[in-house]
């Protein structure tokens, strides 16, 4: 499984302060921390509040940079913000995230080409997410297509079905988990698959932790790939460190969890 | 979810020399809890010891009844204990168990005729536990089509794919996943699936419960209907919920857990 961890996000205020006062300290442990926990790659995200992405962007990838050596997911609405951050990525970075509408696909998947970098492609469009799987697999098609047509290996793509949270959505859980079946089946190689859990369990106001790992061992079942999470929640990666162990993808012994941490 | 508590088993020393002194307040007790924290079937097994089977399955039975109104499932090997049992079950009894074997299938589905009893069914025979789906599944065809030779209900037949100690079988559960996907499409009315959580654990020293949910997890996403577990697990309890709700099975409200079991 490809952890993707999530926790630099100027989403999160405690992140949005660290970036605009540029304590690097903050930033710099959370990196750390969310790699020996066991994220693959880190995610970056200046937030919606940032008055000077450009180089509050340069400045996020260099200070993560400096203390870990893991491929960076650099996440924006905005081409040119991503670019800055792929211009200076040291490892081979993910670029999250594009829709399946042929304007942001043409400028996404050109960058892409541009910096070797993997594509997280989100299926949905400017109508919105759709509420079934026929019509995320659809748009799935559509973008393994543009994805070609750039050259990108399929492999390199991350498909998302795209996990609302089940407070407004609750059918579309089963929805994605048949996606996720159904986006590996497209093409050959496979594409990844990947979706953000936290987004499951937001807004909700009890047992969060709990809805999210129970949904990702489903999800792991399903043939999932990789995954945006919080890595500091135990209790999660237990779960899917678990899921793994029993789908057969790393050998038991009694002290699996601490063996599987230690690799 | 039709959830069978395991706890009142005559392999257990306490309940073995419950059984044996007639302690009817430690019988009734594990009764009560058991469906009080979400058992809909009590399995009923006097366990290896037992000196006097027929009258020790009566005194359970009898014990049992006094206090709760759930079915029972009667578990012995021996078809004699078993139809002691259900000459005084008052609810509708579920017969534990029968394999594929012809003579076995012959006794079993008898006594589940003549006492309207339902049935649980191991895909294994004299030559042991399969160990892959393809094999499994010819099995369930033979103890499907003797069942419905005998005039049994598919809807009352609980195919058990038998689920095998982790550390001394890893590669099956996989298959038993799949199997359960296999067997539903087996015949109509969908056959029920069912198996014996506990065992998955059987001889690990570490996170026992870890493993048990976890799996449970993925196997009711793969579609299972019944399984036999510890349902004073409160964790285990807790997984089985969530994985139900968010399958959308039951309607979601901040406080699922206590909703659930108030229902």
């Amino acid at each position: 499984m490809i952890v993707i961890g999530e926790l630099i996000n100027g989403m999160y205020k405690d992140v949005a302060r660290a970036v605009a006062n540029r304590e690097t300290d903050i930033i710099q442990h959370l990196a750390l921390e969310q790699v020996k926990e066991g994220a693959s790659i880190l995610d970056v995200n200046i937030g919606p509040y940032s008055k000077d992405p450009a180089r509050e962007i340069r400045w996020l990838v260099e200070t993560i940079q400096a203390v870990v050596e893991v491929p960076l997911s650099l996440d924006s609405t905005k081409a040119d913000v991503i670019e800055e951050g792929l211009k200076i990525a040291k490892k081979r970075a993910v670029i999250n995230s594009t829709s399946a509408d042929a304007e942001k696909m043409d400028i996404i998947f050109s960058l892409a080409k541009k910096y070797n970098a993997q594509v997280i492609a989100l299926t949905m469009d400017r109508s919105g997410v759709p509420n079934n799987r026929e019509k995320r697999l659809e748009l799935a098609q559509v973008i393994v297509a543009k994805a070609i047509e750039y050259g990108i290996n399929t492999e390199d793509l991350y498909l998302d079905p795209v996990l609302l949270p089940l407070n407004v959505a609750q059918a579309q859980g089963i929805e994605v988990l048949e996606s996720i079946r159904d986006f590996r089946l497209l093409c050959n190689p496979a594409p990844q698959t990947v979706f953000g859990l936290s987004n499951l369990s937001q807004g909700t106001h009890k047992s969060r932790s709990l809805i999210n790992r129970t949904f990702l061992v489903m999800a792991v079942a399903s043939g999932l790939t990789s995954v945006i999470l919080d890595p500091l929640d135990k209790n999660l990666m237990d779960a899917l460190i678990t899921a793994e162990l029993l789908l057969n993808k790393n050998i038991y012994c009694d002290s699996f969890l601490d063996a599987y941490r230690k690799k």
